[in-house]
């Protein structure tokens, strides 16, 4: 459903939400897939949630729903479901997708829904949650369609058309005795071969595959270079214990841009527009509180320099732009750095990208530190705060470039997420630095006078 | 390749490389995946990314490395490539391929290579340069694999097993007799059902499709939404154009998320590693040039309020973290408006966010105009310069939170990306804004002093 069609039938469920006319929200709710029904949640405040989840009446939709919400939206819907319910709607999901929703309930749930599961399945999914969430074996599916390397076309196709319609399969894998994946054969391969050739014959063996520990970031590097619909992750023994699909994929590459993106700005990554006041605040105030912290030494900074301040008033009048400017510097160095830490391109160029860096900002030092300066004179006549200014510009610029590019590649040497170097932390630290230089020089300039 | 071996590898060339040794070179290339030898030329300088190149032996290998490098690299590569040999390389990528790699070349280069292209090849394929880049049409393959209605599973297989083994198959779409899209089936649905079955009576009926005009964004939400592998374009006689695939899925949600990120920082999005110094500094002086421009506005605005600033000399050493605190609540509230613009979250909510925002940022401005406050009364006892801060963060911070806020929102309704507001320009237009708060509530707290 396209975003406006999807606005659309929002503001219906909304109306009808609001009015209580069930048996109308049922129809709509009736009519409308399962995956926009989890996509118009997340317009929609959580007594309505709950309101139009209560409408759902196929188990199937609704495990698809809950399955497809964000973890907020998860959190809402469940909140009033019994234990009961709740076991059989996991059970009518894929098992990834049932790790998920389990990890996002709290303990005492948990334990309650996991008791509920029986057999196998239990196993499969207790397996499946040892894993961290963020590495392969937190996102990988045990769904993998396997077959012996010996089986034949025939038979494969026969193995195939067997399947339940549910699972849906991305690659056939080929295990070898001890069941070691040992090639993968795509099913229209299946059909273009004689019925009695072995896959043994046909597969590539070559395959691409991660280990559960993988980093997810690492998956979706992968099956996005190699545009794979599907990763097969395998243990040390070669052995095949599932599979990383391109939807999960899809999500992991979304999931990381947006907690970069948030980390950037000094916002925790949870915050969505239904959290509550209160909420919103607490989650931004560690932030500010750095700020606050940075600030205030700024503070004491200038205040030992009211001397010289007091002495040239247009000194003042400069610390915004001398500030803005090199904090501009450090976050253009800082992100770019991020960025290209993240796609790879800084692998094993770090020394040269902070030198390349610095030059860069020394060059816009310079400009911009004639610049200032030119206006500086121009409009004050002030040759001291002129040079001042302009020599603070230009050291704090380059100062600006290093520490926006080597922070962040520090972080990521020491295995911090380098996203946190472009928010208020080094910000502020910058603003410090760049101040400090600006004064030191006016007061070396101006002390005399 | 797993990065770390990727690595490996990308030092091994760059050693041979640099001893010139071409024959050893060569060993390494022809053992290397074509999407491996592309992932590896952005860790390679030009010449050294042109003599690897140089190195690959098969066209079809080449090609996937064209079509697989970045932008930058691709440009670094062609450099010295005959226009003739580029036409082969060309004419052996998939079609969206070829629209997207002659989009980079040059207009004398572009058309010196069109001409080389004949016949239908050559339509299709100034076709789909019709299309702008960002938008359904100007990413899809037109190799959608289709059947007709009355087509029987038999014959569907039979014609799965003619395609060339070049193309791959997400799904088989199925025209009515006057090629409308009416249907879509897998390849699996093909071997489940009795070979004398019609397409009619298995195919999917209610299929999810864009127009060429989709904007690419809409495209990739779309895709991930329903976890589709190919999403088909359709005009507006529903007659089937083309399929988008996940793989250039995933490029676009890489591409929004850096543009965004790149965006936000005042980075212009084309900036690699591989760019000559003064191309780095060109494309970042334009934001900074703003930053430069509100900064000299700023500083006659406190030359405004030189005889505040003079008869209270503690004010200045407010100014920084005045600025610091609004400049970061403005944002936090614009990165997380940007970010739920992008998942869809604020459809229809644009209102109610304002004034929550402003709600948040109204509570972290009385928390922080107290702290400070007090801080300022303990540390100076100067209760006029306290009550100026105080009142300065209360309001600056309310304000801050709702240029944040509207902002991104009006820029969105205006068709501006969004993310262009958290850069330097929204950035510096609050300093200024904050400032004036300050001091203006400085003077006349402290005028009659």
């Amino acid at each position: 459903m396209a975003e406006s069609l999807l606005t659309q039938r929002v503001d219906a469920i909304r109306r009808l939400a609001r009015r209580g006319a069930a048996a109308a929200l049922g129809k709509v709710v009736a009519k409308t897939r399962a995956e926009d029904l989890a996509a118009a949640m997340m317009h929609l405040h959580p007594p309505e949630q709950r309101l139009v989840f209560g409408q759902v009446r196929e188990d199937s939709v609704a495990a698809v729903v809950l399955a497809s919400v964000d973890p907020q939206d998860f959190t809402h819907l469940i909140k009033d479901l019994p234990v009961d319910r709740l076991a059989v709607l996991l059970a009518a999901m894929d098992p990834d997708d049932q790790t998920d929703a389990l990890e996002h309930l709290d303990e005492e749930t948990r334990a309650a829904v996991l008791q509920r599961i029986h057999g196998e399945e239990r196993e499969q999914v207790e397996e499946l949650m040892g894993y961290r969430p963020d590495t392969a074996g937190g996102i990988m599916s045990p769904l993998a369609f396997r077959l012996s390397e010996d089986c034949t076309c025939r038979d494969a196709i026969a193995a195939v058309q067997e399947v339940s319609d549910h699972e849906q399969i991305y690659y056939i894998y080929v295990e070898n005795e001890v069941h070691q994946l040992v090639g993968v054969v795509s099913l229209r391969n299946l059909l273009t071969h004689a019925p009695s050739t072995t896959l043994n014959e046909i597969m590539i063996r070559d395959v691409i595959s991660v280990t559960p520990q993988t980093d997810q970031e690492e998956v979706a590097r992968i099956a996005g270079r190699y545009g794979m619909l599907a990763v097969p992750v395998v243990d040390e023994q070669r052995s095949l214990l599932g599979i990383v699909t391109v939807d999960d994929v899809i999500d992991v590459i979304r999931e990381e841009a947006a907690e970069d993106m948030l980390l950037m700005a000094g916002v925790s990554e949870q915050e969505t527009p239904n959290l509550t006041r209160t909420q919103a605040v607490l989650q931004r105030v560690p932030w500010l509180m750095i700020t606050l912290g940075g600030g205030l030494l700024i503070s004491e900074v200038i205040r030992r320099f009211n001397g010289v301040l007091s002495s040239d008033l247009i000194l003042a009048g400069f610390i915004p732009i001398v500030m803005g400017m090199e904090g501009n510097v450090g976050i253009q160095s800082a992100t770019l750095t991020v960025r290209n830490l993240a796609t790879g391109r800084l692998e094993g160029r770090a020394g040269s990208t902070v030198i390349a860096e610095m030059g860069t900002g020394l060059s816009m030092g310079v400009l911009f530190g004639v610049l200032i300066g030119t206006y500086c004179m121009v409009r004050y006549q002030d040759y001291h705060v002129a040079a001042a200014v302009a020599i603070a510009v230009v050291t704090g610029m380059t100062c600006a470039a290093l520490v926006g590019t080597a922070v962040p590649l520090t972080m990521k040497r020491l295995g911090i997420d380098p996203a946190i170097a472009t928010g208020p932390f080094v910000t502020t630290a910058m603003d410090g630095v760049g101040l400090t230089i600006y004064l030191s020089i006016a007061s070396l300039l101006l002390g005399g006078r």
